[in-house]
């Protein structure tokens, strides 16, 4: 028997169990060029709350009863395509599917020598290629400059922070414990955190950047951000990245902030991390090298059993994971 | 006997009477280096507004008790300085006097050969430079491409629509009346006008944009902005020239917009037109040569008599302008 998630209905705001529900189903059979894979890791990420909404957007809402599409780790357990075999980990957008079929060319055979598999769900995945084009192509940092990540413990802003520190920048992360402010500060070297639950975020940051902000790395949007703007040096850059306290409140209202960009002649840019799929092999490789020399270092939260998915996605709302959130969902039949 | 504008009391929301005084003071003697000048023409212009407020900008607040200070036109009556005569007419950032003293360095001698005077307030002068700058560099338009205006019929505005169409774009203009909309469309050859005081923008800017919108320049921020920003395309460019909606607004509120920027990886670049004074002279001789060609044209609303200054200014936050607002002082004593 085979169990699959789907979205039954539409949040309005945040996403509940109401919204989603879990359904049996045969395992399926692949076809040719196809292959069937076993479901061992599932990512969930801040972005898909953005395809449950039925609005156009970089990317198409998914579909009512169905289920719910997402970057995964599987193991192949039957192919019928060339390139992949049995027992084969592989990474790709799949189904919330215990067990899923899968064109074999939509997916990546990981390399298990780069490091664990999970990585390819975090620092050397999709997290880890937007905190790096993000911060580099967007923020553009110089040497000596100020940094601010917004969601700084989160898969996107760790990495984020520590490219930071690679490139000779202040970094101030901003994060919501004091267990996550510490890990920032202890672990990753971040040279002043601060816990947005408890300070007020704009005399914080008027305290941790002296010299003022020169590069904002934003995953959260919300009060934080408005915190920030008026703090902006002269050509500051903001990479837009996500903005995770509006998804769940319909109309989010806030302070304007044209007037801030035009007085620091800053430049706000959005993105995903698909606008630099030429370039990912670039990515891919400095962000390994750094793994490799340990310069670059990563935390993964792990959530265990299928049926959790939905509770593992809810948690990112609330701030439950540092670093990547991930859903174990079987060990593999062959070890790796 | 000679007249003085000060500022006497800061703005908190809309300017009026109260916050200027007209003050009689001396005639004031130039010292070396300097001239004597009497004002011919003065411009108001909106970001003197953010002049008025306490608050850090990228440039100094205006004193209160002392004189305005901003673009005009005059002529200079007594000379000390090597390289201006007496019947010069210049222009400068120059108090709100009828008769002041300058530095002449800080003085730009007019060629009255590249057009009336008046031009060096307007479309070869801030505004022009402040059009061509903000459309290039940041909106960075290619043919075809759709460039929404708003503020359309302001002395920016009027400009950028013109350079719009000249690099092939097709141009959307948003102003404040069927006057402006009719100057917009059939002087300046602007494809689609929105009257903003009659017409729903979001729906309306739906018919004019039927490819969506490529490159916004922003004069006026508040809910104008907020219809254009769900339907820019992907990898839309954002000038963020002006915010005049907020101006008079203590902390003006409104839909948060970031996810609008990250479902089109679009970008917002605020900036004046002082960034680009290492380019100055490439956007004159190009705006120069457009004019010289009748490619490009402009529109001036004057006011007459030093006295009306302050309404002259506060007209601009009602949309009393088409194209550049002047207040004409005085007439040269020699003919130019």
């Amino acid at each position: 028997m085979n169990h699959e998630i789907h979205l039954v209905k539409r949040p309005e705001a945040a996403p509940t169990h109401e919204h989603f529900e879990m359904v049996e189903s045969e395992k399926p059979e692949p076809g040719e060029g196809e292959v069937l894979v076993k479901m061992l890791y599932v990512s969930v990420d801040p972005y898909m709350r953005g395809r449950m909404n039925d609005t156009k957007s970089y990317i198409a809402p998914f579909e009512l009863n169905a289920p719910i599409e997402g970057g995964a780790i599987a193991e192949v357990t039957h192919s019928k395509a060339s390139h992949l075999s049995e027992g084969d980990i592989i990474t790709g957008m799949l189904p919330w599917k215990e067990y899923a079929v899968a064109k074999a060319d939509s997916l990546r055979k990981i390399d298990p020598s780069l490091g664990p598999v999970t990585t390819s769900l975090g620092v050397l995945g999709m997290p880890g290629l937007t905190a790096y084009f993000g911060l580099m192509d967007i923020g553009q940092p110089k040497e000596g400059e100020t940094i601010v990540v917004s969601g700084a413990a989160g898969a996107v802003g760790t990495t984020v922070v520590q490219i930071g520190k690679i490139v000779g920048c202040r970094v101030v992360g901003i994060a919501g414990s004091d267990e996550k402010t510490s890990y920032l500060k202890d672990e990753l070297g971040v040279d002043e955190t601060i816990n947005y639950k408890k300070e007020n975020v704009y005399e914080a940051l008027q305290k941790a950047c002296p010299d003022g902000i020169d590069v904002y790395f934003d995953n959260v949007g919300g009060d934080i951000s408005d915190a920030v703007y008026p703090q902006l040096n002269k050509f500051a850059r903001i990479t837009q990245c996500g903005a995770i306290a509006s998804y769940n409140v319909p109309n989010d209202q806030g302070p304007r902030m044209q007037m801030h960009l035009i007085k620091s002649s800053a430049l706000i840019k959005g993105f995903t991390v698909g606008d630099y799929q030429d370039r990912f092999k670039e990515g891919f490789d400095e962000l390994s090298k750094w793994l490799k020399e340990g310069r670059l270092t990563y935390e993964e939260t792990v959530v265990e059993g299928f049926e959790n998915i939905p509770d593992a996605f809810f948690g990112l709302f609330e701030g439950s994971n540092l670093g990547k959130q991930l859903v174990k969902v079987a060990e593999p039949s062959h070890s790796s």
